[in-house]
């Protein structure tokens, strides 16, 4: 396969991009700047980018934000609440449609690069709340995807069976450095470690029994 | 139904910016800069909205040009070719993957908005050749739009089941000022009324049997 990565410089995306770097497969990583709060992910993607030698190709898509409404991951004025996921808050940290986005605009980037693939880093652990996080809204895209061009472009999701806790243990045996990861919404100098994100990031490393090497605010 | 439409400011849509709003069904007019070299098309695009009191977004993806490599519609060092469709020059005129990009802009916008639908003139004449203008491509774009969150939003293809002489029809019973619409794709200041576009759009008038009122180049 030869594909084009979706990356966040993210946890999970990251550990994606070192299997695909591997595997050789990759051509190019994607990363997108859709205006959030949170855009140090995108100096992250960046340094893993170079570290590996991948072809990093930072899409400047800010200008979307203001289409995006009242998403308290893009408007400075909404704030990122604290706390677990639930259907009280998650709905602020909702960006309208960013996936199908992220997917399409992927989708072009392979076609114009002649590739036969993009790959993301879904996994099993992605909430049912986010509607766009479900398998059959990633099942309706690739079908979408295939039909978008006359090379049938495949969507691949090699996480999808497996949770974050699983994505720490290969990141580790494909040598991820985890602090050159970032997750928190709050978009601060350090992780905040009190957001549904930087939760479920403590709870991984937890449940993996690897040492979180995230240094957390006080 | 209370509808976003994507909207280029071309002949096609104009004539369903003009149907749906008779409808009172239209929320917003969504037109997309994607570095086309016939961006006077969202000029009649602002004219036309202006003219009926319908909001006007105008979303600028210019940065996402260089993505799409070596389209004739977006790199301005690839000729625009001229004469009828035909799979040897079409090529040239694929922008890698832009309905799928356009349609997950427009649904995030309904979905911002709060809206049940987004609206498109895809045709029954559109190009078979431009894989992302098939009824096999909405479809399953549909299915992924319906998805992609909770408040399931419909893709509405009112004009999929005619042909471009008969949107003209429609167009004239609607009051639709044709020479305010732009479709040639080189991007003069005049329609050059050679390439591909510009022979179908006369077409379309010598079939409906309407006086075409372009200004075509010498």
């Amino acid at each position: 396969m030869k594909s084009v990565i979706i990356y966040s410089g993210g946890l999970d995306s990251t550990v994606l991009l070192y299997k695909l770097a591997r595997e050789n497969s990759l051509v190019e990583a994607i990363s997108i700047n859709y205006g959030q709060r949170h855009s140090k992910e995108l100096e992250f993607a960046k340094k893993n980018c170079q570290k590996l030698g991948v072809n990093f190709k930072l899409v400047d898509l800010s200008n979307l934000n203001p289409i995006f409404g009242d998403s308290a991951l893009t408007n400075k004025s909404v704030n990122v609440p604290n706390g677990e996921y639930a259907n009280g808050n998650i709905a602020l940290t909702v960006v309208p449609n960013r996936n199908m986005i992220m997917l399409s605009i992927a989708a072009a980037r392979a076609m114009a690069l002649g590739c036969d693939s993009i790959a993301y880093a879904a996994h099993s652990g992605d909430h049912a709340l986010y509607p766009d996080c479900t398998t059959e809204f990633a099942d309706a895209m690739a079908e979408a995807i295939r039909r978008a061009d006359t090379r049938k472009i495949e969507l691949l999701r090699p996480f999808i069976n497996i949770d974050k806790s699983q994505i720490v243990k290969l990141g580790m045996e494909l040598g991820v450095d985890f602090s050159d990861t970032w997750s928190c919404y709050k978009g601060g100098s350090l992780h905040c470690g009190k957001c549904s994100t930087c939760l479920e990031r403590r709870q991984a490393f937890s449940d993996a029994g690897v040492k979180d090497p995230t240094i957390y605010e006080k």
